[in-house]
């Protein structure tokens, strides 16, 4: 790279879980600058946020309009290369829509859009400018997580025959939104999550990790979901069975009420000579279970070079045993969404570890299971073909 | 107890996988004696089986008839209490029918019969004469298993909100009832099996211990059942949605082409105030998740007498750290069992903790289940109501 | 095996924890018949604890002298073939040469005696009259265990550089020899435990282990006990670096005050291409770590006859998933020497892997161990011999 | 804050591991500017490796004395405000000293010197300069870590009485530094790691977390040091027996030639009422074992506001479930010591959770530590007092 990737921030002001994780991520490399924010639509928490970042003022907008309109007419040599969408739902879509109307790549926290015919115009809209979009899928940014696939892929155990993905949280075990819990607040409300509460939450997570590592597609759904806490709006709990293209079955659990739980998300994927297992909580290692031969543990570390996949070394910091989480698999994503563009900006071309990040497919797909689970649920039918357009 | 019990054995010869670990199952605690057996339909097999019991000669048989006949006439200081029967699934109701009609209890191996009117006949005789039966779900037998239940009967995690079990076993990968496999030959053999192969012979322990634990009845399924192996005459792989009387959802998965995996039986059950974890690879320890407080893992041992409730203590032997398994699990089924029966002897009321063995209820609830899942999984609709006669 | 092995049992009356354990242990696989017993030297308890294992009046014995009197005088188709001894350390020796004089085996609790000296007077008398010993290093007897000493003498690790055993337990953790602890009051009396407490207790069992496992035999010794609660007379916890024979270094510790820890024995052995870890409250598993390849995971089970050494799989009795535990590893422990004894009594050679049980040899060492690091903890010199006689 | 905190790096060019690490580190929270630096005596290496840090060309110098002299004399709106040093560590001791001399903070790879007369003279200057210093005992710096020493400090385990901290890494298994392994080659070298490798490199690590977490100080050692490696010029392995000042026992293991292990820092720490279990290769969980409760698992978390420590909050970034690593601890350090030296900036008293972090004190303690083990090693006296100046 011959200079950072500069950028800047939708959302994501003082306070806000999600925006603070997103700086975390992309300064861990020191491939990227954060340059300008819009970071609230209160201005004295945007400017609060701006100078806590030690911004300087003028790069701290009161708007994304104000921001993308501003942006766009710096000089080249202080001009961002993208935007980084962290709002809630319902506010992704129109600076999104702006962001690559005037040329800029975009970073987007998941699901992609409140609705499915925005990601579609947002796949328009990308192709006719040819600009780059990365979505925030952070799980698919762990090493073991892309060495799991990259096994799958390279036919290690045969063909898939069964995945399980099991995401169980606990943090909406009570009426939180009523309770002063900001994030429950939005989250649970229609009007800004979408359709669906935890399956557009966490579901779509949990399916885009069944792909990603299974290396099928979804075929089919019969699907569940449920309002456990009285009072609140949206499905809180779901359970899916799932078909995929090649003949698996699947189950997908995603709740919020599972009292107790943290984050607990796992995934196990069988094929006809093994499995794989994977649990987020302990990242670092991968389990896999052979017909014919003893479990193996893999670790990720930089000296692995000759267990794991180059997928995975290219996403691993440190030596085995020197443990890294969820902010260095955020930090994946941005860095290989930099690398991609740094690439672009260089006309080179950028190798497949680095092209190997979610984009507009992955969140059209999301947003896809979000309506087609929802649908599922109200139907008496039990199969539902899980349409992606 | 001022003997001990007295038992026969019917099926179980040289081989069989399930006949010896009932006989170290009821041999440990000392309280039950094998006294004859009608080991194999195979003169030489059943033989030999009984010489290298150490049984006498005599009390050999060559069919379980013969057996049943001659022992009913034995003097009561030799006439054996009850009879275990451990034959494959389409052996079960003709011994155990006539062994009740000649006065014997009878431990049965799961699932209890053929098919479900066969069960309901055993309940007709059962309660005509006033005759106990226990049921080997072992997995029931485990002290953390009852703690679990206990717990939850207590209300310690308030209401229930959800369950997952999981049961993946990876023995069936192949088409190993092909390959000379006798126990894959019969249990995948509609002929012997009866309607459903993996969710009669595991999927049935899994609905079992998600009501034992749970305290609450599944009341309505959504099945899909597959044929994973080419060539396969039964299912050897299901995913099962559950709701449950109470208004819980649940998740309930078996399989057995899980390549890689053991015996990987797993429970998560959740209610209001926190969820509980049981695995049956590490089945000493139950942790347990609380919304509010840090997780607790609580361990099996005879000295956790404050920790653990008295379920839990009555089936424990040995201090925390020395652990119990899977035979000490069956034990306790076979102990509880004759507890009972002795105390009936004497005419003493068995306590609680003794008659807490599964009994006939669990086995025509195991038999409906097979039914009715196998009906949802060729139905096009998507819920079908558990019905239990 | 033409008969089952005949057996008496000296100590272990009602409420004593050990002989409760040894009686299931000996039962499970149904190779062995307690016939006789001298459970007590309080005769009511003696007389109560034979009625309550259903032995006939005569012969249930008021001392060790009556019982071994009596039942040398048997006619040989009731006569008994070995003793158990579980009495406290300090009445060990004079049952046990009494009983070897009257040409009995013998099955005896750890340490083997009171004092070194015993121990070889107890060598003497066997090779005299050429009986066996087995003595109840019960750790020992899992297969997992097994596999790793297998996996070593077959040098798949390399040379052995370091071994590290650690044996926390709490249960002594207060003064509680003085709050009615029976087994607390005579594991910490000198006069009825010998020269050491917890070393006595349990850092034999971590030096037998380490000793079994690793094929190399402890050279010398740097030892640091202590009394940590006050009030007590023999030392509670202890540290010991190790020399082995073969140059291997290592570190033995032994506490019984670890406030929390129930029974968490646990081993490392380190050679040049890698090492093992196995830990006794998780013992089916036994993890492989090679420095060249990924981590493997053995699990104990019948089923895995292309994994595990003859070793290992000669002491399972369940597939794997089926977990066995602490009484069955003690079980095996019996089932060897009954085999062993067997095989004398029909003049056949006892398998490798029957005769793989303790013995004198390990006897020996271990109270030579307790001597030494008792000798060593008091001395200002770094280094001692473990001199065994 | 009000503006970011500047620093210089030296050593730390490319391809140097821990270089990379620290700078991963510093960014992450976007508190901290790396201005510049002399990454490399080798020019070339030193120009490439700020080019390739997009630092500007007039800030990368060619030696660390160059840099000192330049950065003193910026204007005070660009001058840094410490340097940290991550050469080897015959090289901390010259850059250090020119650096306080010129007054910057520092921030200092362990073991913080060559030779305990170096560490004592820089604290003679921080003194005089009245600065600040930050040494990289990382371990020190995960939320968990930091949680069980406040446990302690609050006395909720009781008076401790044994610490067990096993450091066992692999890396060094074979004659790496002769195989082209440059870290390997430096650490083993006595000219350029000091008087030990193993026990300098790692066991310092073990010894300060011990006394980090428990409160207490080692107060005598009986240590076994051995080079296993044929060929190698410094111990790569040792065992050590510790007395604590309170009476507590110890031991401490630090191994570079377990095969196999990656790096398996652990620690327990035993009080009166329970313990602690702590494990560096899964650092978001602490396990609390209580004398007579259940079993406690501790998640780190930011919303475990009820549950933490505020010295465990504070050094968290994300809900519990989204595991932090190796990283964040690092960062922790980094961002704790800019808090502090930004507190100064502004004439604020930082709070104590900003000055937990490791300084000159157990840097002096880490090279007495490592003088004395290296004595004790080669003595024939048992005990040696751990003489600290």
């Amino acid at each position: 790279m011959q200079r950072k990737i500069r950028m800047g921030m939708i959302g994501g002001g003082a306070g806000a879980f999600i925006g603070a994780i997103h700086r975390m991520a992309l300064n861990m490399d020191g491939l990227i600058e954060l340059c300008c924010g819009a970071f609230s639509s209160n201005p004295d928490r945007a400017k609060d946020s701006g100078k806590s970042l030690f911004l300087p003022e003028e790069r701290v907008y009161a708007s994304f309009e104000e921001m993308i309109l501003a942006e766009s007419k710096m000089p080249p040599d202080k001009k961002i290369d993208f935007i980084s969408i962290v709002t809630p739902n319902h506010e992704h879509f129109r600076p999104a829509m702006l962001a690559l109307e005037n040329g800029f790549h975009l970073f987007i926290e998941k699901p992609i859009t409140y609705n499915l015919i925005e990601a579609l115009q947002l796949r328009e809209k990308l192709k006719e400018k040819k600009l780059l979009l990365c979505l925030a899928h952070t799980y698919s940014g762990y090493p073991m997580v892309k060495q799991a696939r990259a096994m799958i892929a390279e036919n290690q155990l045969g063909k898939i025959r069964k995945v399980v993905v099991l995401y169980p949280q606990g943090w909406l075990s009570n009426l939180s939104e009523k309770e002063g819990n900001a994030q429950a607040a939005w989250r649970t409300d229609p009007s800004k999550s979408g359709l669906s509460g935890c399956m557009g939450d966490i579901g779509t997570h949990a399916a885009q990790l069944a792909e990603y590592i299974s290396g099928e597609k979804i075929s089919a759904i019969c699907a569940s979901l449920n309002i456990v806490v009285d009072g609140r709006k949206l499905d809180d709990d779901g359970n899916v069975l799932c078909k995929f293209k090649n003949g698996a079955s699947g189950i997908l659990m995603a709740t919020q009420i599972a009292a107790g739980e943290n984050n607990d998300l796992s995934i196990q994927v069988y094929g006809e000579k093994g499995g794989i297992e994977w649990k987020q909580e302990n990242p670092n290692q991968l389990m896999v279970k052979w017909k014919d031969k003893p479990v193996e543990l893999l670790f990720a570390g930089t000296n692995f070079t000759s267990h794991l996949s180059s997928y995975a070394l290219h996403n691993c910091r440190t030596p085995a045993g020197h443990p890294e989480g969820y902010i260095e698999a955020f930090a994946n994503l941005y860095r290989n969404f930099a690398l991609t563009i740094s690439a672009g900006l260089e006309d080179k071309e950028p190798s497949p570890e680095m092209l190997d990040f979610p984009g507009i497919e992955e969140g059209i797909r999301g947003m896809a299971f979000i309506e087609n689970v929802v649908f599922s649920s109200g139907s008496s039918d039990k199969w539902m073909t899980h349409i992606v357009p």
